[in-house]
């Protein structure tokens, strides 16, 4: 039997999706964060970084969203239907995959700290120069770069239903969750192959059940 | 022909290491970082995101160091020497492939980036408020995290030679990048196993032929 070990506010989305997806039968275990906004011990028993998603299956425990996805594509896909085989869609499928975690995701995540970051308790005369010196770390740094990122995705689903093609595949539940992440952390309004992407998405029966099944 | 586009302070030695493991004839285009640090319009003509490693072969263009690894032990690793077929290494094989943009890298740039920012223009009067912030922020969020990353990785090699085994893989060309840069911003001192493998990695022939082409 798998276990997703799903800590809350994480990135277990897209492997419940997944799991959905496949059809395959799983427990999810729910971890609560501590309240410095880390990991409780008993999911550092489970994997030492207590990063979340981590699936066990069997003897078995593996973590980062994209070699679980691998690993369950892999292992439970028998209809090949989410790994493309086409030259194309293989591309596709392996930079998408990579993407997320490696590119947009860092990026997002640096946002949301730098902004969290201010409402931590400062001296009242610092708050406006730390206030000055974070927004221009998130123009300079995370704005110039994160604008060209949603522009080459939204190109990207303007030519075709999905990351790799058009048919559902892996690259799809890796870049889901950044992109939802994206929604909140920026402006997508001139993005409106992303918005139609997402809105596919969450109107998928498989992606709802799952969804359901972690709240 | 292969064409590796190589951006000046990137993540390029990887590619060109796995490159020169696999006996591939290959060109090296060299390009410059802008004033800003960016790229120049030549290397956003070849990838829009003017990221670099990319590679060209033929008619194809890959980037993602990720995706490269993949696609070329994929293609051209015709001895199955890179990719382990064994459950456990494989395991290990697409962990560590994602570990090291999708978990480590991360902290390792944001450190970077806080720490440059430091040298750029400001007040006087403010930038003792600034380096305390940006110091608070590197070790709350930086430094906790990366810490049990490095003991992580330490502990994995002193129990194996290589990141997916005993022999070397497509996981090493990603993760000893992630490792040098790691030496360059942390205190390696503790993790005497990380020292012995960038050692090991450093003494390879063709990882010097590799570096040698790129200086």
């Amino acid at each position: 039997m798998i276990t997703l070990h799903h800590l809350v506010q994480s990135r277990s989305n897209r492997i419940a999706w997944l799991l959905e997806t496949l059809n395959l039968p799983y427990e999810i275990k729910v971890y609560q964060r501590t309240t410095e906004y880390g990991a409780p011990e008993s999911l550092k028993a489970i994997h030492p970084l207590g990063k979340s998603p981590v699936i066990t299956d069997g003897e078995l425990t593996i973590a980062e969203s994209g070699a679980i996805i691998e690993y369950l594509i892999e292992t439970y896909d028998i209809e090949h239907k989410l790994k493309p085989t086409d030259t194309t869609a293989l591309l596709d499928y392996r930079y998408w995959l990579h993407f997320a975690e490696g590119s947009l995701m860092p990026l997002l995540v640096m946002r949301l700290v730098l902004t969290k970051s201010l409402d931590r308790p400062m001296p009242f005369f610092a708050k406006p120069i730390i206030r000055k010196y974070s927004q221009g770390l998130n123009h300079l740094f995370i704005g110039t770069r994160i604008t060209p990122q949603l522009q080459l995705i939204d190109d990207h689903l303007s030519r075709q239903t999905w990351f790799a093609g058009d048919t559902l595949s892996g690259a799809d539940f890796q870049m889901v969750l950044s992109l939802q992440l994206a929604k909140m952390r920026c402006n997508l309004t001139p993005f409106t192959h992303i918005q139609r992407y997402l809105d596919q998405v969450e109107s998928l029966e498989p992606y709802t059940r799952a969804l359901n099944k972690l709240s």
